[in-house]
């Protein structure tokens, strides 16, 4: 890039961050634990999340969701199926959700009456990376139906999350899935990331997942 | 964005558009078809283009790859494996390529002993969008594990594409794949586009993918 909108794109970083930081600061105090969800496109976001609000709703927390997409709203009214509040971004030629476009969003809701609350990001393995949005926990997705050296290839993505969920797993045989180098690949760039193998369909791993996620808030919420 | 960033994004979009037509005068002018494949990631570009780039051969075409990565060069090594020069471009955090890493990474070759040059762009439904390379075709890839709603929430690229390809149709059951509402989307946005219905693994669809851009071949050679 050039050295112009190189510096342009740091300026624009550097207010992100800034605001992300406010926004961190404002969920731990409503005590809301705050997960930004990222993947490639079709990689399941929408299918994990759905269940994820489910069970956890059956479990008694109380949940909502924001969901960035560059058009439509079909992710927002497959989530608000699940009984959840749920808004919506469109980021019209925006490749990821930025933290100004996140705190306009939650206008008009009371923070401190979710225990979690989550981002699902666009589909995008390159442009999410560098935009904090004041999350507690970043989740990338990878789906068996990928390519196992997608973290590899992607590195600065799969290194910024938190945790990594495999998803779809009850296709791994149909694409002839080899678990071991995707391990081998997410454990070259993110070796610091806790591992999920996932799938809506049948609910395999979702319980697992939901269990950290608990824990996560409540380690916020001891340290608040 | 910002009116400061939008211009200079106006600014590189120009001067790559300049560089994409003196590309395209090339490109006409040794008789090569060059084809931009764009797709999210892991939608199957390489496996497909390994495929194309066999069979292209075992019928005497002469043809090259110019493969686009954040980082790694597996996909390149994969391609090579198919017996035709193959070349990669490291994009580092750029995700999409542009017209001067293609022009620069041509260097040494003659564009004149190719009959057919595929570009396999970075894995990315956003960014590619606006980035002419130069090529003849830009075809986009659309697997059937990613779900079939994908075209209308990424209408820039989808719509910027002469052709789609649904890839991976050995999956279409094992994932409930529903065709009519891929090709409704498909249709919605990119209601010029030819479609073919593909599998790297089986096989299917890529002679009439094959015949399709011999077809593209011999009009251009036509009108030189």
């Amino acid at each position: 890039m050039k050295p112009r909108i190189l510096e342009l794109r740091q300026a624009v970083l550097d207010k992100n961050d800034q605001l992300a930081h406010a926004l961190r600061g404002q969920f731990e105090a409503a005590g809301v634990l705050v997960v930004n969800l990222v993947s490639s496109p079709g990689a399941g976001k929408t299918a994990l999340l759905e269940e994820t609000l489910r069970r956890m709703q059956a479990r008694g927390w109380r949940v909502a969701a924001i969901v960035g997409d560059l058009a439509t709203e079909n992710d927002a009214r497959r989530l608000a199926r699940s009984g959840a509040p749920v808004r919506q971004i469109e980021t019209g030629a925006l490749c990821h959700l930025e933290a100004d476009l996140v705190a306009r969003r939650l206008e008009g809701w009371r923070l401190d009456e979710f225990d979690f609350l989550f981002i699902e990001n666009v589909g995008n393995l390159v442009c999410p990376s560098d935009y904090d949005l004041g999350e507690a926990v970043r989740a990338v997705l990878l789906a068996v139906t990928e390519g196992e050296d997608k973290p590899r290839k992607y590195p600065p993505l799969f290194h910024s999350a938190d945790l990594a969920l495999l998803t779809k797993i009850d296709l791994a045989a149909a694409v002839e899935f080899d678990r071991n180098a995707a391990l081998a690949s997410l454990q070259a760039v993110a070796p610091h990331a806790a591992i999920f193998e996932t799938s809506a369909r049948t609910g395999a791993g979702i319980d697992d997942w939901i269990e950290y996620l608990a824990a996560r808030r409540r380690d916020l919420n001891r340290n608040a």
